[in-house]
C-alpha cells in the first residue's frame, strides 16, 4: 500500500442523492464525501473536487470528457471516482480509452446502490473499500463495487440483481 | 486483486459492543458482521466464524494462541480479523512471529472507534476496507484503520487522539 | 390518558416508502409501524390494520369511503391514521362529516415528510406524538403534525415549508 | 390542547448520553434535544434550558430542590423534563410534593432506556410523546414513557423489563 495523495473527483450517483420534503422526490444537493470520510475516520491524504452532480444515465459524452481531462490533469497518480453504478463502466471505458494519454494512473470508479443520507446505504463500505483498492492496486482503471473490485472491462452489472459481475 | 476465498475470524472490540438498556452499559451479544456484509451488499467470499467476543484490554496470552492457531489452521491464505484497537497490534505481532509455521498468508486486523450498533460508527468503512486490502496485499500481517493499511511492526495506536499512525 | 385500546389504520404516504435499490426509485412494501412502535418500546394497547399502501395524492373518494366506513366499524373509540400529508386533510374532513354516523370517536391523522426508513425522518416523532393526543383529547377528527395538534378544520399545510399551520 | 409555550428543563439521563470512543465509555457532552426538535420538524413553541446533565441514579436532593425550584419561578404553566429513568419517579414526588407553591403546572417527565446518540433509542418517540401530552393535560405531575403517561403517584419502573406499569 501506498501512504501517496489521493484525488477523489464527485461526479453524483445515488450515492449522493437525498430526499426532497417538499416535492416528495429525489434530488441532489451537496456532496456528502466529507461527511463519510469524517464517520470512517478516515486519515487517508485526500483532496476531492466535485466535478458534476448527476445522475449518471443523464451523462452525456461531454461529462465523461471532463471526467476524462481531470484524470489526465491530476497530479496525483491515484484517484477515486464516486458515480451513479447505471454507466459506471461506460465512463470507466473512457478514462481506460485515454489512459495512455493520462500517463499510467491507478483510477478506481465506486458508487452505491442505496442513497448515503439513507440508513441503510451500502455507501460507507463502498468508500471504504474503493480508497483501499486505489492504495494498493498497479496502475489501470477499476470498479470497486460489492466488496470486490473489478479490471473496468471485466466486469458488467446485472440489472436484476444490482450486483457487479465478473464476465 | 483475487477472488479467493477469504477467511474472516471475529473476537469482539469496540465493533461488536452493544448497549444493555437494562443495565445502562456496554456489553457483548452477538457480532454484527453478517449483518455489516448484508448492509455492504458484500459479494465477497467469505467464511466468518466467532473465536470469542472480548474487550481486547482483556484478551490473554491463551486467546491470543487461540488466534494463531486458527491462523495456522485456516485453508484460506487469506484472512481478516476484527479486533478491538487497544491491544490489535499485540495480537497481530503474536500472528507475525509464528507466520512461518503458519506459511504465507495475508492477515489483516481491523475494528472500530465507535461500536456497529451506534449510528456514528467508523465500522462499515473499516470493514469494507479491510476486506479490500486483503484482497490486494501480498503476505504479511497488516493493521487497518482510518482507511489506511500499515504493516504491523509499523504502526502505533496514538491513545490521545485514537488514531493510527505509522513509526 | 386513557389505557384504553387504540385502533391504528395504515394507508401509506411518505411515513412507509422505500427507496428501490434497483430501479432507483421510492415504492412501498409493508408498513414500518410495528418496528416504530417496538423501537418507541411503545406499551400501548393498539390494534393495526393496513387499509391502503398509497400515496396520498393518488388517494380516491372511493378510497376514503374504506377509511371513513372502518372509522366507522371499529370497536374502539380511539384511532390512530397513518397518511400521506398532501391530503391528510381531505380525509379528516371525510371522517367528520360521517362522524355523527360513527359516534363519538377520537381520530388522529398523522404522516411524516421524511420515510421513515431513511435516518432522518420525523416519523417516530409524529407516530409518539399522535398516540398520545388520541389518549388525550376529546372526541373529534385531529391532525397531529410538527408536534402540534390542530382540530380538522382549523389547519392547513403550508405547500412552501412543509409546515402544518392553525387557519 | 394548547399553543401555549412549553418550558423544557434538561437534567441529563439515558436520553443524552454519549460513547467516548477514546475512552470507551459512555459520558455526558450536550443535549441533542435541539437536533431531536429539528428531526421532528417540532413546531412547538419551546425553550429549553440545561439545568444538569448526570446519570439521575447520581441526583442528590439538591439537584432535584433546583428542578423544583425551576418549575416554580417558569413563566410557563407546562413543562416538559428530560431525565434518567432510574430516578423519575422520585424527582416527579419533589415537584408534585412542591406544587401548591408553584401554582397549577402540568409538568410531564420523560426520558430514554437507549441514548438518543446510538440508532435505535427510543428516544425521538418519547419526546414526541411528552410534549403531546403536556399539551393536553390538565395541571398535574406525570411520567411519560412508553407511548403511556401517568400520574406520578400512579406508576413503578419494572426494572426487569425496563417498561414503566400503572400501580
Amino acid at each position: 500500500m501506498t501512504a501517496e495523495p489521493i484525488r477523489v473527483f464527485v461526479t453524483g450517483g445515488t450515492f449522493d442523492k437525498e430526499y426532497n420534503e417538499l416535492t416528495g422526490s429525489l434530488a441532489f444537493k451537496d456532496t456528502h464525501l466529507q461527511e463519510m470520510l469524517r464517520l470512517g475516520r478516515s486519515r487517508v491524504d485526500v483532496s476531492v473536487r466535485t466535478l458534476m452532480m448527476i445522475d449518471s444515465l443523464d451523462m452525456s459524452d461531454a461529462d465523461r470528457a471532463l471526467i476524462v481531462e481531470h484524470c489526465r490533469q491530476a497530479d496525483q497518480s491515484r484517484i477515486v471516482i464516486t458515480h451513479g453504478t447505471d454507466t459506471m463502466i461506460e465512463t470507466a471505458r473512457a478514462i481506460a480509452t485515454a489512459q495512455p494519454a493520462t500517463g499510467a494512473k491507478t483510477v478506481v470508479l465506486t458508487g452505491a446502490m442505496i442513497p448515503y443520507a439513507f440508513g441503510s446505504s451500502d455507501g460507507l463500505f463502498n468508500l471504504g473499500s474503493a480508497l483501499s483498492f486505489v492504495q494498493a492496486l498497479a496502475p489501470g482503471v477499476y470498479i470497486a463495487m460489492n466488496g470486490r473490485c473489478f479490471e473496468w472491462n471485466r466486469v458488467r452489472k446485472n440489472h436484476e440483481t444490482g450486483v457487479f459481475e465478473a464476465i
